[in-house]
């Protein structure tokens, strides 16, 4: 294989469902729902492949799509966008992450992330030869440390990174979080990258605000999301970058020679939903919050005690006081001895000490399979 | 943007194509056709997402794909595949050959590969920092020159991308061709990728002969080919790669951070017609032969004769005779001259002289639609 991945370990997701499969424990690991969305959207697949949705959609994806995503944007967030030169579909928000990075990032360019970092970004900033500078969220809460981010910005930095509602943590970033990345951004010119395929996942008081929305910052922000956690599709694997042209064009730019485009038939309903399912997200974030609490409240009997994440659907648990000596350990064993996968945060903190205990559960799992893997954690010696 | 695009056009599909939407053309550009395929595949979608098919797939495929995968390996060519470590799907061919090029390609290798490129191949193996070394298919008839062949391979070489049946030229490499390649491969220890996109849609005596299959290319060959183009579904962009395990992991390790997984609710159904619509290739190879027979005569009828492809869904015209300075102004200007878009292939011979005059014309488009551009092009001026 190639250099540009050397010690770049297969995606934990996959090791760990297939670890699942293999052990028929709870799956808490992968975060997909295990229930699917609207009936409506998916009649509208069904309705798009009959009516001849077939053959190559654009690469900007098709303009029903790119109308929805912007009507989205404007209803959510008074943002404004034209859907011919400010948006683009993608695969996934993996795919907007992965263009955006090998369309604007060169070899030596530093990209600040918020560590733990979902898996891709790792590899990518790699692949794209970028550096990255961590700015480490560190448990019990997991908030952004203003002085961190400061110190991370170096003369070579040109990118922010960001994710909020953010994936392991939970954590939702609030204004005094936003504003600091919005000063350091403006300050030195930096262009974000804001990966939002959690935004509408988001509970009690917490409140999601695209940081393209802060004064100065419309202009230097490129924001992902896509339809898959928001209305439980995540295999439908359609997203969407949004901001300015020049942004969106460079995402394109690389985006159109790694699939060219997806997903034709899906696109229509990708449309639907986000025009005639739009309140579906906000009836699963309340759903979602009750999960969340029985999660929370099973893991914390079962001797696991959580911090209550913000949003996302995924719950941390430090096991240091079990005597694991890391979190790698813990989620091997732990199929065999209570018949249930999560997912060490080991790896998600390579740039520091500060995961090496954390384990995280998925909440996006129905009621009996939340309550099914929160009786074998308690039965679990 | 990033500086590993620098000056890589646009894809010329998506300018073609916008062009033929703006000037109401007939689009004989841009490789789809406008009938579906399959009634029974499309209806398998609809049932895919009924049955709950909407979350991530494995990032391999779902089971039923990759063992329909391996049964038409084993069935068309005698091909024996394992189908959990020697196949993975793709979002298109096109992602498997960035995720190839990506996943084997380190900064210097070269690449032999045939001129005219794909545009993809280009900008991938640029992206990747490859250098290619050329070995240019000629007018009239487009053969591969095999003392080219040789002098293209130097100590620096690792990697062959070949490309049969060969877009745009319409070549099917014979015998005599694909042992010259794999000769080259064995002697110098090269890897071969070949995009075999085309494989079913061939022509009177034309017969497609995986590189593969021949001695000693197995342990050496990684194989990319999609639903796309075989049965009637560019828009679904499932493909998948093929070979020993060592390289369908290589694509793996960079495809699981391109999109990690694509069109759940579609790999079932691209099983299905693989597996129940086996047939519907070879109808559509006899019912295109009819197609390419009424394009090519109406091309020669109207001061435009093209040599007969024995593969694809194109036919090449050289338009020096015309007097065009060179074939993007002659496609440019073909709009307004004759209500007709069509490809130029100056763009796709960058190194040489040899593609300057050539302009591709798609047949893979209904009777009607064929004969409309055709009226078109003989009442233009
Ligand atoms: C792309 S597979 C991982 C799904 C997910 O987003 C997660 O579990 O964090
Ligand atoms: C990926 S768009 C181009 C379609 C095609 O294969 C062609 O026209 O050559």
């Amino acid at each position: 294989p190639a250099h540009r991945l050397d010690g770049i370990p297969p995606t934990i997701f996959t090791q760990m469902s297939a670890l699942a499969l293999r052990t028929g424990a709870v799956n808490l690991g992968q975060g997909f729902p295990d229930v699917d969305g609207p009936a409506s959207s998916r009649a509208r697949v069904a309705q798009a492949v009959e009516e001849g949705a077939n053959q190559y959609a654009p690469g900007t994806g098709v303009p029903a799509l790119r109308r929805a995503v912007a009507e989205h944007q404007r209803r959510h967030y008074g943002i404004d966008l034209d859907p011919d030169t400010q948006v683009c579909a993608t695969t996934g928000a993996t795919e907007g992450i992965a263009a955006a990075l090998l369309g604007l990032v060169d070899p030596g360019d530093e990209v600040v992330v918020l560590e733990p970092y979902y898996d891709s970004y790792v590899a990518m900033i790699q692949m794209a030869g970028g550096v990255r500078r961590p700015v480490t969220l560190r448990a019990p809460d997991y908030r952004l440390d203003v002085a961190e981010l400061r110190a991370a910005v170096t003369p070579r930095t040109r990118f922010v990174l960001l994710n909020s509602p953010h994936n392991p943590t939970g954590t939702v970033l609030g204004p005094d979080e936003l504003q600091a990345v919005a000063d350091v951004a403006v300050e030195h010119d930096l262009v974000v990258i804001t990966d939002e395929v959690y935004e509408h996942l988001v509970f009690d008081d917490a409140v999601h605000t695209p940081i393209s929305t802060l004064p100065g910052m419309a202009e230097r922000t490129l924001s992902l999301s896509s339809v898959g956690k928001s209305w439980s599709f995540t295999g439908w694997k359609v997203g969407w970058a949004t901001g300015p042209s020049y942004l969106v064009e460079a995402v394109l730019g690389a985006k159109q020679w790694l699939t060219f485009t997806s997903g034709s038939p899906l696109q229509p309903a990708v449309a639907q939903a986000l025009r005639e399912e739009a309140g579906f997200p906000l009836e699963l974030a309340r759903d979602l919050q009750s999960r969340r609490d029985l999660l929370c409240a099973g893991l914390g009997a079962a001797g696991l005690p959580s911090r209550v994440p913000q949003g996302t659907y995924f719950a941390s648990v430090d096991v240091e006081h079990l005597g694991w000596e890391d979190s790698t350990a813990f989620c091997l064993a732990l199929p065999e001895r209570a018949g249930v996968v999560a997912i060490p945060l080991r790896g998600f903190y390579p740039d520091s000490d500060a995961g090496r205990h954390l384990v995280r559960f998925a909440f996006c799992k129905t009621v009996p399979v939340i309550e099914d893997g929160l009786a074998r954690l308690a039965a679990a010696d």
